[in-house]
């Protein structure tokens, strides 16, 4: 842990990147929703790829992060692969990135149940019935949704680093006698997740409205629903960051 | 010129496309713009990517292109490469996309053109002067940039192949003699032009303002100028679309 890390350490930066990272989620979301569900790019037995066993999404999404892998991506510690086995190493020289959270613990990753549950709950509530044949297209945009839900769910590692110091007197007996459900006590402010279900809603309709010259137009059509967008923080976002909190906090003490 | 292809090409589908592509790209220059300049990762000589030369940002989009040819998007003919030597084939079953464009006309690419203004030109006017060292997922986000830019301006084949169709013989004669000049001014509708101007320029203002629950909160900082967005529509999108728009005519009769 040196200086610049407690440094970039401050509670208002890390607000403000949460909340920016609401954008880009909502932006890859409205993006996603132009192409229909798109099944048969998911499908594991399908054989869709000549080679391949598994989903042209899966095969997608491995060789884009092992691209990317090789290009530094994830030596950002906000980064985190979804296909982490056999990762080649990166081609180009590291980045001094602040050490901010506590190594013992950093290595938190979710990233298995936020894919499960982006095919197969979130997909299904935010994409059209249809088949358009952009497989390759629309698993890109996937991707760009499942890495802005990654990073900010994984974020908990910050927020719960920036919590522990403001108050390390609250969180160490709980830690001390690994007890979740006191953690989790400690880490909820049900006022903020109103607040923050609410910013997402209107975000979702100021982002996902048809912009138009004519003032009279009151057409109100979103291109992806905001009470989706609120239900997904509230459902997924939210209790999946607190998991990666408890998660990282029970070994802040290793 | 089959009939699928003649009932999809309607001109509302294709002002819907077109206006829906302005989101894309506005939202693709907002995501952009959370990254400083980050010009390191553009540089030809500076051998950032051990085994590989050229620059960083070539080695993933080159990487990132092979494997969507593989995955199949460059099927579609809306879709352009911007590095088609020596692209890997499609690994996936073809998708039967509506056979629309005049076979002799469709090949035209001209994202070599669109490559140098995005980095020479657009680039440094709507990102800050730094570097984060987040070159990989900043690259990720010019390749979105790209992509979105191409696909918009090669749309002028689908915009030009309707306008033909619907007036033959008023484009005809301008095509035999291969006057430049009439074509242009036959594609050219300046108040359309200066309506898109002011459509894109309100919903950079829509999308990239700061969305906050307290109503009082006039902040109008917006994360991308949208004088630049209408400038870009204005300068590059607008006259490379209606470039594209007389290269195909050109070749519509051959």
């Amino acid at each position: 842990m040196d200086d610049s890390g407690a440094s970039s350490l401050k509670l208002e930066s890390i607000r403000e990147s949460l909340i920016r990272q609401e954008d880009t989620i909502i932006f890859s979301l409205i993006e996603r929703s132009k192409f229909p569900i798109n099944s048969r790019g998911y499908d594991e037995s399908l054989g869709l790829v000549q080679g391949f066993s598994g989903s042209l999404a899966r095969f997608i999404i491995e060789e884009t992060e092992a691209l990317q892998a090789k290009a530094g991506r994830f030596q950002n510690p906000e980064e985190h692969q979804f296909f982490p086995e056999n990762l080649p190493p990166s081609l180009v020289p590291p980045h001094d990135y602040p050490k901010v959270l506590y190594p013992a613990a950093a290595s938190i990753n979710i990233n298995k149940r936020i894919w499960d549950l982006y095919f197969n709950e979130l997909l299904p509530l935010f994409t059209v019935v249809g088949d358009d044949g952009n497989y390759a297209s629309a698993v890109a945009s996937d991707l760009s949704c499942l890495q802005a839900l990654s990073r900010r769910i994984h974020y908990g590692k910050f927020v719960a680093e920036v919590k522990f110091r403001d108050a390390q007197q609250d969180y160490e007996p709980a830690i001390r006698t690994k007890d979740r459900d006191a953690l989790m006590k400690l880490l909820t402010f049900e006022n903020v997740e109103e607040m923050v279900k609410k910013r997402v809603q209107k975000k979702a309709l100021a982002f996902g409205q048809e912009v138009s010259l004519n003032h009279n137009d009151k057409k109100v059509k979103c291109k992806v629903d905001p009470y989706v967008v609120s239900r997904l923080y509230e459902e997924w976002i939210m209790p999946l960051t607190k998991l990666v909190q408890v998660e990282y906090l029970l070994h802040r003490l290793d």
